[in-house]
């Protein structure tokens, strides 16, 4: 069996961003599979069949990927940003362990890549250049008590917080919950970033303190970091800069 | 003032890990700032001084890179990993904060790059694939009483959790003191993935339940993630996977 399975982050958006490593094993390929945004970043080229997918069939998608690669393709899953953070590489996996033993022998590799809360921050500075958390914020797969738990929490250990899918479309409401949490826990002037589209040609970058936060700031493109009590702004002529200290005072 | 200052993430070892983005950056600098073994990473060249430095003098690096670029050189300052975490991101921003008014004038960026942790968990399947935080587990620059708040909260919160810098050298017990507190929070099979040396040919990946994690397991060159009460391994002839699913039961 020569087939394999790779699943490669494609990092936020600017193909200056995609590693090398990743570069190559798309141009190894014979099948990239994907959500259909992410899969029309992949030039198409003789030999190579493109597999887009609507959202929200993860599952099949991954199965579909590891049939292809137990017969002898050579599969790239292509995720944006990291594969790891809130994206494919787990999909593929609670698919390999719930489907047939000899899925297990497939070669397969996740690529990482530079997920969204990285590449935001670099944006802005470093606000997560301190002891930070990620969450989630859809309640598509977690009951939404525990996102509030976990928020609470996080701010108790004064973490910075980056927020992944910050407006479900299931929940919409979910921000303007978190929003609420964070101001009976924080003070008024807690940095909150709205990174959208991040590296892309519409990209916009918005630092607010809490008390001006609005929940329609956010939207499924909106990647949103919440300062620690740490977190400074540094104001300037240019765009302010963002960043978390590496000591505690 | 032509100079400019770029923050440039190298990842984590491996050549094939750093994005385009700064592979140009570096093509473009006339000086390299940073500690010993990253700024070697770096070929020399005509036009390119390099300047490397001991470890823990991050601040004085800064504010010498600062200066260079205000006096119009094209400097890159090079982290390991990301520059954002636990890197010198934030070291440049505090000294940009403590200098000059004239160095907030400065072209500055950041350019994110491929953190341990997101290339550990790629490395044996997608631990970090739910909710997780990273912790500096070096009590240099914050009290050790506020790590051990932020990791019994970090397990209450059951976020995965994933640790930079496990052996201090100025408490090398912090590892073990870590270990004896998740002993009390967690069941003894909770999965933990020592990465050392991650992506370079020196790298070594063991995972453990916590009944069999030994203090000694980690080093200065050490990434450990500590799986959450959902995180699986997937046995199989090959090397096991490791694994957070998406959903939470």
């Amino acid at each position: 069996m020569s087939g394999w399975l790779v699943v490669a982050g494609l990092g936020p958006g600017n193909e200056a961003l995609v590693t090398p490593e990743v570069t190559t094993a798309l141009a190894q390929a014979t099948d990239i599979v994907g959500y259909i945004p992410y899969v029309a970043r992949v030039a198409p080229r003789d030999g190579l069949t493109l597999h887009p997918t609507d959202n929200r069939v993860e599952g099949e998608r991954a199965a579909h990927a590891l049939e292809m690669a137990a017969a002898g393709r050579r599969v790239v899953v292509v995720s944006s940003g990291d594969p790891g953070v809130f994206a494919m590489a787990a999909a593929v996996f609670e698919a390999l362990e719930a489907g047939p033993d000899t899925w297990r022998d497939i070669d397969i590799r996740v690529l990482p890549g530079i997920t969204a809360m990285l590449a935001a921050s670099a944006r802005v500075g470093a606000p997560l250049g301190h002891d930070f958390c990620a969450i989630n914020l859809s309640d598509n797969l977690k009951p939404w008590e525990l996102i509030e738990r976990r928020l609470r929490l996080a701010v108790e250990a004064d973490f910075a917080i980056a927020l992944y899918n910050p407006r479900s479309k299931a929940r919409p409401e979910g921000f303007a919950r978190t929003l609420g949490l964070l101001r009976e826990a924080c003070d008024d002037d807690r940095p909150i970033l709205f990174a959208r589209a991040v590296s892309t040609p519409e990209e916009v970058l918005t630092i607010v303190p809490l008390s001006q936060a609005k929940p329609e700031m956010a939207d499924m493109r909106t990647m949103i970091i919440i300062g620690s009590s740490q977190t400074r702004v540094i104001t300037r002529a240019g765009a302010p800069i963002l960043y978390t200290p590496r000591s505690v005072i």
